[in-house]
C-alpha cells in the first residue's frame, strides 16, 4: 500500500540536516567534526551533579517529590529562581516578572515548538533572520509555516529590510498571516551576533506599527539558548524588560546549555494571554517537565553550584574560541570575513563569494575527504524565494571538539578555502 | 486587542479535565483524592535511583555521556534492554523485535502525541474505547481530529460494534478519514479491563478488512501504559506478536509508571514506515529524551533493580486494591456494578441509571462538599454525537492515597451513592 495514512504534517517533515551531518560524522569516526552544536564534553558538571542529586535522594520528601509527576507548567520554586535570575541578568528590579507567565520545558527546543504550534497555523508567516538557527527552520516548514528572511548585518537583523519586508507583506495583503519574529539573540546560531537592547525594541516598535493591519499581535520569540555562554562582561537585557515589551514578547531560555544538555530544562516567558494556551498544549505533550531533572536544576540554583559552575565554562569556552580564531587567522585566507566569539559555541565565516560552501560543492566534498566537517551556510537561510541566499558561508563550532581538534581541522578547511579562493583576493 | 493571533490547535485546545479536578485538589487540603491517576509515594525507588545514579555519575565516561546530549531516536542500549523486556512479556523468540523500530519519547504520553500528529490531520477521525484514557481525548480535540466511541463490553471492546461502526463509515463515505484505533490494552484507563490477545487480533482483522476502502491502512495504536502494574500471573501478549501484525501496531509504553512517574522515560514501537516521519518529529520537538533520564533507567534494567522494584510496587497496589474492593463492597448499595482490580490504579463503577455522576450532578457536589473526589465517567467518553454516553459511571484511583484515606474517601461517596440510588434496586 504506497498511502501510508500520514498526515500533513509528516509528509512535510523532512530529514533535518543536523541529523544528516551527525550520520557522516558516525560513519566517519576519524573525522573532525566542527558542525555538531553538542557542548564541551570535558566541562560537563559530573561532581556537581553527584552531589546534588545524592542530596536530592537523600532527603525523603524531596526525593519523593523529586520521582512523582509534578505540575504542568513546572516546579513553583524552579520558576521562581528562575524569574530571580532573569530579572538580575536583565538588570531590572526584583518582582518585575512574574512567576505565573513562566513554563519549564523539556529544552527550550520545546518552548520553541510549543509556542509555534500555538500561534502558527499551515500557510502562516514567521519572519527569520537571515541566517538563523536551522532546527527552528524544520518547526516552520513541518507545519507547513511559510519563513521569511530578513537581511541580517554584523549587528544583527537590518530594520530598514524588516520594515521594507512588512511593507511588502501588507501590499501583498499578507500582513494577516504575520504571527512573529524569530530572533535568536545571544550570540546568534550560527552568526554569533549579539542584538543590542535598543535594537530589539526598535524592532518591537516595528512590529507594533503593523499590527493594525495585521489584525493580532505580531510577538517577539526571542531565543536566548546562549544568552548564559557570555565570555565575560554583563549581559545585554533581554526584550522583555519594559511591561508594554512583555505584552509581545515569548522569551526562550535553558539551563541545558549553561548546564548539561543532557538535563533537558529549559523554560519560556510568556504574555498573559498566551499563558494558558502553551500550558495547556504542553499539558497534552507530556502533562510537565521531569520532576527529577527539575529538581536537579533547582538544587543546583539555591547551592550555588550553578553559579560556580558558570566561569569555568566561559572561560573553557572563551579558550577554545581564540584557539579557534588564531587558526582561522593562520589558516584561512585574508578575503575570509569572519569575527571572533565574544560567546557562545560558533565562528560564522563568509568566504570570496566564487567559493560556494554547500553540501555538493568542491570544498565540502574536499573537506569530507579531509575528514573534516562544517555546517554548510546555506542550511541556515530560510527557504524564501523571495531573496537570493548567500552560497559562500559556514557555521564552525568550537563547542564540542578538543583543542588539538579544532586546530587540525580549521587547518584543514583552510587548506581546502586557499585552493578555491581567488588568488587576487587573499 | 481581542484577536491574540491563536493557532486553530491553541483555540480548540480546552482545559484538560485532569486539570479541572487537580486545581480542586489543591484548593482543598483535606480533600480525599481518589481522583488522581498518581502513583503511589511511599513505593517509589528512592534508594535505588540514588545508588543508580551514584554510579552512573562516578564512571567519567557514563557521567559524562549522560549529562550530553544523545541521539534523537534514544539510547541504544535502552532501545535494545527495552526490546528484550518486551520480547520476554510477549513470550516471542529473542530478536523477534527490532531496535531501529523503538523511539525513546519523554514519557509515553509524548509518544501518543507524535504518533497522532504524524497519522492524523484536522477532520480525520480515531476510533476509541468507550470509555477511554480522558487525556488521549484531548490530544484529538486539540488537532481537530474526531473521535468515535466504540461500545466496550466487561472484556473489552465489542468486535461487533466496532465492525459496524466502520460500516456505517464506510456508508457515509467517511472511511478515508479513519487513521486508527486507539486501544488502552491493558488494566484500563479508566475502567480496568484487559484485553486479550485474540480480541487484539480479531480488532486487527476487521480493521484491516475496511483498509481498501479507506485507502491506506488503519493503525491499532495500542497503549500498554498500565502493562507492567498486573498484581500476578504472566502478561496477556501484545498485538505485536506476528510479523503481520507489526506492519499496523504502534505500541506505546513506559518505564515512569512501574518505576517513577518524575523520570519520564517512555517507548515506542512502530511499524517500518512511520519509524522515520515519528523520529523527525520527535527531533523537532526536543532532539531527544534526557540522556541522563535514559541512563538512569537503562542502569534500573541491567542491575536488576527495575525487576526487583516490581514485585514490592505490585504488591503494594494489589493490598490497596483490595482494600478499596473491600471498602467498596462494604459502603455502596448493591446495585452499583464493579470488578475488582487485576491491575492497575483504577476500579470503575457504574452506578443505577438514574444517579447521574458528571460534575454538575448532585452526587458530585456532595461527595465536593464530604470533601471527597471521583473522576466523573463521562469525561471518559469521546464527544460523539452519533451515540448517548452514559452518566452514570465513576473512576475510582486507588493508586496515591493512602490506605485509610480509600477507605475513608470510598465510605463517604458511598454515602452519598447510597443516599440517591432508587431503593428498590438496592
Amino acid at each position: 500500500m504506497l498511502n501510508l495514512g500520514l498526515s500533513k504534517l509528516a509528509e512535510r517533515t523532512i530529514d533535518p540536516p543536523i541529523s544528516w551531518l551527525m550520520k557522516l560524522a558516525l560513519e566517519r569516526p576519524k573525522l573532525i567534526s566542527l558542525a555538531a552544536g553538542f557542548t564541551d564534553n570535558a566541562s560537563l558538571p559530573v561532581g556537581a551533579s553527584a552531589e546534588l542529586l545524592r542530596d536530592i535522594l537523600a532527603e525523603p520528601k524531596i526525593a519523593r517529590a523529586s520521582l512523582q509527576y509534578g505540575s504542568t507548567a513546572g516546579d513553583m520554586e524552579l520558576r521562581n529562581l528562575t524569574l530571580r535570575r532573569l530579572e538580575h541578568l536583565d538588570g531590572v528590579p526584583r518582582k518585575t516578572y512574574s512567576a505565573e507567565n513562566l513554563l519549564i520545558t523539556h529544552g527550550s527546543q520545546q518552548f520553541l515548538y510549543l509556542v509555534t504550534e500555538c500561534l502558527c497555523d499551515t500557510g502562516d508567516i514567521v519572519l527569520v533572520e537571515d541566517p538563523t538557527y536551522f532546527v527552528y527552520l524544520s518547526i516552520l516548514q513541518s507545519h507547513g509555516i511559510e519563513a521569511r528572511g530578513v537581511k541580517f548585518d554584523l549587528d544583527g537583523l537590518n530594520l530598514d529590510v524588516l520594515e521594507s519586508v512588512l511593507e511588502k507583506l501588507k501590499s501583498e495583503g499578507n500582513l494577516a498571516r504575520v504571527k512573529m519574529l524569530y530572533l535568536v539573540s545571544y550570540f546568534q546560531n550560527p552568526s554569533g551576533v549579539t542584538t543590542s537592547s535598543e535594537k530589539k525594541q526598535a524592532m518591537l516598535e516595528i512590529l507594533r506599527r503593523f499590527e493594525k493591519d495585521a489584525g493580532h499581535p505580531i510577538y517577539l520569540l526571542e531565543d536566548a539558548a546562549y544568552r548564559e555562554l557570555q565570555f565575560s562582561g554583563a549581559s545585554v537585557p533581554s526584550a522583555l524588560i519594559t511591561a508594554e515589551a512583555r505584552k509581545r514578547v515569548i522569551y526562550a531560555g535553558t539551563y541545558s546549555k549553561p548546564f548539561a544538555t543532557g538535563v533537558r530544562v529549559g523554560y519560556g516567558y510568556l504574555p498573559d494571554s498566551l499563558v494558558q494556551p502553551v500550558t495547556r498544549v504542553k499539558g497534552n505533550h507530556d502533562f510537565g517537565t521531569s520532576h527529577l531533572l527539575q529538581q536537579l536544576v533547582r538544587a543546583a540554583l539555591t547551592s550555588g553550584k550553578y553559579e560556580a559552575h558558570l566561569p569555568a565554562l566561559r572561560e573553557r569556552y572563551k579558550h577554545k574560541a581564540e584557539i579557534m580564531a588564531t587558526a582561522i587567522r593562520t589558516h584561512f585566507p585574508q578575503s575570509v570575513g569572519w569575527e571572533a566569539a565574544a560567546g557562545g559555541l560558533y565562528i560564522w565565516a563568509r568566504l570570496p563569494g566564487s567559493v560556494q560552501t554547500g553540501p555538493k560543492s568542491a570544498l565540502f566534498r574536499a573537506c569530507l575527504k579531509s575528514d573534516v566537517l562544517y555546517v554548510p551556510g546555506e542550511l541556515c537561510y530560510a527557504p524564501d524565494r523571495t531573496r537570493r541566499a548567500p552560497q559562500n558561508e559556514m557555521r564552525l563550532s568550537f563547542g564540542s571538539a578538543s583543542e588539538e581538534k579544532i586546530r587540525e581541522g580549521i587547518k584543514r578547511i583552510g587548506k581546502e578555502v586557499s585552493k578555491l579562493a581567488p588568488k587576487g583576493a587573499n
